[in-house]
């Protein structure tokens, strides 16, 4: 299938007819509201669903938002009905009702380099996952060696903790290097310093659209019918500050200060031809965690850095989303399962997502083994952490036949340190 | 100073004209709005607000609202005033707008008997600290000996975790016991089963009124000025669950099914007399965590047990909030430090109250010392663990010169787990 909008016909564009996904954007400083993007455009939502073209199926409207939050509320049927009517509206010999209307595709097509883009939804609590097994075995190996690299408990339980919602932000926007307290082994005493070892993890964000009830366990096949689609998600890590802090009860500020998203919202619907299955279990899992059929994706993942001035983006890794041990619904169930009520807007971090070879580690802590190990960019820089200036960027995509869904950019560039005396 | 309103004159009662506090409410299923506890009567803010005599200074109402976010945001100076109208409103020989209008009373003034609770406001986030020396010396004693109970950051940050903010509920609301993944050191292999260790912690909730920004750190004063009020509050906790999920990322599902806060929130302005200092430093802070003066407070804690179908419940502990090593202000000051954007409506617990004594620790981990010796209720009976049916009820206040600051009950019963087969 292709669209009248050429632009969404090219092999490698990220946003083709299959795609629709759903974003909030603003053009000339107006109000936020829903869009979906086609092409190199995107579609205004609020504007369709004004123009009586579009109907989510509530009792009000739900485009003319600054969130997508409303819309996931309607659930299943509505998500479909809206994709099928997106569908038609854009396929090539579909419904005239925009393709044949110059005065409506004025005000309804927006193009991307015009549009600003915020938050898609309003992200009500986000909780982070440790779900990838050649991340986790790294790191455990760093810290206690191969032998014990695993937690006893990594096979059995989707490990998670709660993040801090009030810093997930959209792709593009700044952050400042994190201060806190640091204190390596050595050191007699801790100190008060702009982190030095400040990294990425490359992972995805699942978004739950629809919420469950408190003092009630889902099962995993309700737990993925919960889920309205999928992001790219940096889960940005002071790792000095982690590393002092994150006994006995996690991390705290080492990840307190910022977590980007890419600003579509993929769709499930999207990504089904991409279905994969996890792994074959090391350890059998409780009932509660086995998943119906194939619920991870097969999505390629880059990661990029360009450093402030450099003329070029160099490539650092190279990996896939199937590459996780557990899914995002094993991940949901889990989270659900004592009885911990979920709500519409709530983000799941898949954890960092490593391959096996190093050029598919998903951090830097991995990719420079500890900082010990520089990796040399295309440019002739090195780097073992991140340097202020340093521009990050995560993009990934499902491969189709002739068509990629594609993830757009989660891209975000490092200032310097706050000023702040106690 | 005394109260027209002569319930709240007597000597034991929460509610003074002294204390003030905010909450929200309803009756008669009408839509819930905001109140003030004097005596045994809930004034009705609304009707007060709509009647003329209540201003709080926004451009908009506040009070005929669900929760007390839009009246916090408005500010210190609004605060202020707010309590200066309502103290005049309320005091013997003041303001006799309401006192001299038996109309209007009828309106405004509603039976505490009669009021439903809700919860007195949105909660954006949830952060549960770590920070009573006597509870994580009691915990650390029992899993690492008394050698090694402390961990080597304890002394130098107030440790904390993000929580879950879906599952903060109000007192008197129900709570199923949690189902999840338990794993005794003996067992081969973790089970799936109903929480068999299920406990309280006894804390203190401080609720975040004004917001910080992104990327900028607050200074201790500031944290304390952002803070609007008190709550007391019970963290839930499935011990049996937190031992085998809480490596290496800290507790998640073990909290997540439920935390309960009383009703009404103390403000700052109420307990401004009974300020207390935190206790002499075992370790010299890091100059961001300093406090300009004391920044505890003087309130006396109660927790009682009465199982399901018995006459009375039994005190299990009596402790103080002041018994705790850091204040609320230094865990805001130290919640913000990375840049971490603290928001209206955060709720910050201050980690479980224990005093020195056994009849002052704040949870049954630590009064049957994991379990190993049952405590004796009043009946007869005996305890390790929550049972269905029973019910635990936390109390506070802060004694004055003949009165009290009370904080009401928070309390809650807990109900057979969820059938649940997955």
């Amino acid at each position: 299938m292709t669209s009248w909008i050429e632009s969404a016909n090219a092999p490698h564009c990220h946003f083709p007819i299959q795609n629709l996904p759903y974003g909030v954007f603003a053009k000339n400083g107006e109000e936020p509201r829903c869009g979906v993007a086609i092409g190199d455009m995107v579609v205004d939502m609020a504007v369709l669903e004004a123009a009586g073209l579009l109907d989510a199926g509530g009792t009000t409207t739900v485009f003319d938002k600054p969130a997508l939050n409303d819309f996931m509320g309607l659930g299943k049927a509505s998500w479909d009905s809206v994709r099928d009517q997106l569908t038609a509206l854009l396929a090539k010999d579909g419904d005239p009702a925009l393709s044949g209307n110059g005065t409506l595709q004025r005000k309804a097509l927006v193009p991307m380099s015009a549009a600003q883009m915020f938050m898609p939804f309003a992200v009500s609590e986000y909780t982070d996952f440790y779900a990838g097994k050649q991340h986790a075995f790294n790191v455990g190996t760093m810290f206690r060696g191969p032998e014990n690299a695993l937690p006893p408990n990594w096979l059995h339980i989707p490990i998670g903790y709660n993040g801090r919602a009030s810093t997930v932000i959209v792709s593009g926007t700044h952050i400042k290097r994190p201060v806190g307290q640091v204190k390596a082994p050595t050191d007699e005493a801790p100190s008060f310093k702009p982190c030095a070892r400040l990294d990425i993890e490359l992972e995805m964000g699942a978004v739950v659209g629809l919420p469950s009830e408190m003092g009630q366990p889902i099962s995993v096949q309700e737990a993925d019918d919960m889920i309205f689609g999928y992001v790219i998600l940096n889960d940005w890590s002071a790792r000095d500050i982690q590393a002092w802090e994150y006994q006995p009860l996690g991390p705290f500020q080492a990840k307190a200060f910022a977590t980007s998203i890419s600003p579509w919202v993929v769709t499930k619907a999207a990504l089904e031809p991409f279905r994969a299955s996890t792994p074959a279990r090391e350890k059998e899992l409780l009932p509660y965690l086995n998943e119906p059929g194939p619920m991870l994706y097969d999505i390629d993942l880059e990661v990029y850095m360009q450093p402030e001035g450099a003329a070029k983006a160099s490539r650092l890794a190279k990996t896939n989303y199937k590459q996780m041990y557990y899914s995002a619904a094993q991940q949901l169930a889990h989270h659900a399962v004592s009885g911990c009520k979920m709500n519409i807007g709530d983000l799941l971090g898949s954890g960092t997502i490593s391959g096996p070879d190093k050029s598919e580690y998903g951090s830097l802590l991995e990719m420079s083994w500890g900082g010990k190990e520089p990796i040399t960019l295309e440019t002739g820089e090195t780097r073992t952490f991140i340097e202020d200036g340093d521009t990050l960027t995560l993009t990934g995509w499902a491969q189709g036949d002739g068509y990629r869904i594609g993830f757009g950019e989660c891209t975000g560039t490092i200032l310097p340190a706050p000023d702040f005396k106690a």
